[in-house]
């Protein structure tokens, strides 16, 4: 077997781990093995991963005598949808799939997402485990349980929290990424250290780069760091009644820009997530609560890797501020009309608030658009 | 405030209360106030049950303060579907239902099912409660956490468990309900002696008409007893890993004459269970696991308040073992294609076994048929 970590998600009888290492999916069998209820799994995946992992997966579960179906979804955003999450659960039914049958999500955040929330609901539940594809899935999506898909007024506004079994984390798919699919998962690994962990996010200033330009050994140390940072705070508030929101640092912005641009790709997901990072440092900085120097220190390290840290102009996008504060009102984390925001007192101090002027958002959104 | 009794549903953090009592529709806001994270409800109901109870009980929530909109849904088990679920929750959406406002289901199983389960998955769970208007769902659905839809392959094949915060159980709710659907409830009371508690069998026996002919104390006892006893079975079981699916006794037959009739009027939900747990008895005497007076005394006392307790002739269907036992075979609970039946060793004495053979379940369901 190959050499691999384990990052354990400690939550009671629904504790489980992530395994990290390189060459994984080709033994997965030996992993899933053990977790079954029925030798039997189905495959979730999309058009894009398929080719790419689906045979040497397969092999490795046929290879430990496990029953292997799947099952291949468009690639895209728009694929997490409520027409789709149906025709997915009506294929699981076609085919029989019992409540002891494993579910297999073979993919980046979106493939996670509809395939934990058919797990979800499926039967009221079934079991289900994550093989990430995408930075971003490795790092944050494909841990925590979350799962969602998005309905015409918003992203991820119908889901559940439904934990995996496990998590396979093989870091040699980063490999096979497009380099900007690799820097918007990179801006969620910057997320953990700005959050609690300064020391993280000095270690990224000196190895970033690596981990961008494809160091396998620096990859690693990121996907476990991260892995380790969410599996802490998740333990914590499984449910995001408190601490948990901290991972949205940026996220607010994020989402508003996302509206904005029509969830196209136009900004990656990742790379609203850098911006909206940058943001909510300005905001802190504008509210007198975190000093200058730390937002800059942010906005270079995210520039310095090719992230992009400013609203530039784009095609068919008027960037407007009132309009962006609109969006931020359809955010799930609304009570009573007002917004929670992380804001930061520097880096590796983020907190809730709820305290945020209408003013401040303004100025710090306006400064963000580059004429 | 009107004399009222509290059953606890004990689950940890996520323990709540069954009230019952008189006139608890009328002071429900005293009940659900202190519950509420925000000072806002949505009550959803259907077309048959607003005309009844909605305009007291929105002036029982105005009346304490608390803010109350209502989504009428039409009537009847077709309202359980993806369709009117994405509907209910793009209606959720539109009215900006935040995280901290509180549904309320006021209505049958399947306006508890399904608001339940828009509760479980809008912003990937808000709170919900539950005011159960048929003696079906006084003493068995509105309890326990079960929610779900039908999909065109079955009932209740997508769905959560998602607990409430209150159940409301207003005992006069009964008074107004058509016999038919009041004996239909009445089974599922006499399940619970027949599950684990042959005093309360007994006592039905002694009972039972009071029960369905309107005796105020007599339902009132029944309801309590029912609750007590769901109750017990949830928190010891949740997830139905295990015990919880004694509270299937006589449904997998009851699913199976569903299914053949289309869900249809022609045999009410409690009308198969009646059937079922007949049927379950009979199994188990054809086992030879069950004293055949105690199927004898079942059937009698069913028979004695006007359930059914055979597959009669009707209309459009010809009752065929067969292709029962093939619609048996859509059940939740299969396993590797092997059914779970609740079978029994006597009154107050259900187990659960996967060792049922085909022969016998195919001369019982003879049996069943009368011609």
């Amino acid at each position: 077997m190959s050499d691999f970590e384990r990052v354990e998600v400690a939550l009671g009888n629904r504790t489980y781990d992530i395994v990290v290492g390189s060459g994984l999916i080709a033994e997965a069998g030996v992993h899933i093995g053990p977790l079954l209820r029925q030798q039997r799994i189905v495959v979730v995946t999309d058009e894009n991963v398929a080719p790419l992992y689906l045979p040497t997966l397969e092999r490795a579960l046929a290879s430990n005598e496990i029953q292997v179906e799947s099952i291949i979804l468009p690639a895209g955003e728009s694929t997490k949808d409520f027409t789709h999450l149906i025709r997915l659960i009506e294929d699981l039914e076609t085919r029989g799939v019992e409540r002891s049958t494993t579910l297999v999500a073979l993919g980046g955040g979106v493939i996670g997402d509809i395939a934990g929330f058919a797990a979800a609901i499926h039967l009221r539940g079934i079991n289900y485990m994550q093989i990430p594809t995408t930075m971003l899935a490795l790092v944050d999506s494909s841990v925590g349980g979350k799962t969602a898909i998005n309905t015409k007024f918003g992203k991820n506004l119908v889901g559940a929290f439904h934990q995996p079994q496990l998590v396979i984390a093989d870091t040699d798919v980063v490999a096979t990424l497009p380099r900007r699919e690799m820097l918007a998962g990179y801006a969620e690994i910057v997320k953990y250290g700005l959050i609690n962990d300064s020391n993280f996010f000095t270690w990224l200033e000196g190895h970033g780069a690596s981990v961008c330009d494809g160091s396998a050994d620096a990859q690693r140390k990121a996907i476990v760091s991260s892995c380790t940072a969410k599996a802490a705070i998740v333990a914590e508030d499984e449910h995001e009644s408190g601490q948990r929101a901290l991972l949205n640092l940026g996220h607010t912005f994020a989402h508003a820009l996302e509206i904005e641009t029509g969830f196209s790709d136009a900004l990656l997901h990742g790379e609203t997530v850098a911006i909206g990072t940058v943001m909510a440092f300005d905001l802190s900085v504008a509210m007198g609560l975190c000093p200058a120097e730390d937002a800059a220190r942010v906005r270079r390290h995210l520039a310095a890797v090719g992230l992009p840290t400013s609203l530039r102009p784009m095609q068919g996008i008027v960037w407007n501020p009132t309009r962006l504060i609109d969006h931020m009102s359809s955010d799930k984390k609304v009570k009573d009309g007002r917004n929670t925001f992380v804001l930061v007192r520097g880096i590796g101090e983020a907190f809730l608030s709820t305290e945020v002027m209408q003013d401040d958002l303004f100025t710090v959104i306006e400064g963000a658009i580059t004429l």
